[in-house]
């Protein structure tokens, strides 16, 4: 059987911040918006509905922990969910934490201008947040 | 109890195609796209996490349904799912078929250009399609 492997694409564009029972979690080096990636290890999977019915649950739970902590931790606005894959086929998650007063608002993130990296003090700041809140592993 | 009405930003710019066991099923209205909207029928959601485990359980099973059908059914190279709410804050899942030639390939289809209207006769197939494959009522 094929094992997971994290495709390239995403981790170079994401720090890895730890893992939940399903999905590895990334956070995406964008210091404007407060963005994590659920990926599940799971090899050779592009959709949700391509993952077996205990994967799907799996997901389903890990997905609603993760929003649910980004949006009291950061106070967001809304919370922004895709799948979508076009570029990256494997299957992963996003998490995004809008306000009303970031850059994209009220479209999309995906597509609007170039990510602005993390200098390293938010970037550690973040980090243990997510990690601490989410209890990763 | 509050009782659950359809945004009217959503009623404007899709049709109804029928109900599952927890959505509303809605196709927007842009031929150009094979592009389904699910409402979860319950007053005041603003995101999936707000949803007791049972609505959580039926969405999910609903999207899944929704999406492998649509795939199939439209011949899909990738789907996109999202939950954004940016400007219509009542719950709603967005389940878009996407193609290679599409217009808006591979960015996001959100924000990306006017909607086309659907002509008569395309309509009537597709929505016929999915009431068909959804086995809606």
């Amino acid at each position: 059987m094929e094992s997971f492997s994290l495709h390239p694409r995403l981790a170079s564009d994401c720090h890895l911040i730890g893992e939940l029972g399903l999905c590895r979690v990334l956070l995406l080096d964008d210091a404007r918006y407060p963005w994590v990636i659920l990926v599940p290890r799971r090899a050779g999977i592009r959709e949700i509905f391509e993952l077996n019915a205990a994967d799907r649950d799996a997901l389903l739970r890990e997905s609603c922990l993760t929003g649910e902590f980004m949006m009291q931790a950061f106070a967001g606005d809304k919370l922004n969910i895709g799948a979508l894959g076009n570029l990256v086929p494997q299957l992963h998650l996003h998490h995004i934490v809008r306000h009303a007063a970031d850059p994209a608002w009220p479209g999309p993130v995906w597509g609007h201008s170039a990510a602005e990296p993390y200098p390293h003090d938010l970037l550690a700041e973040r980090v243990a947040c997510l990690r601490e809140g989410l209890a990763l592993v």
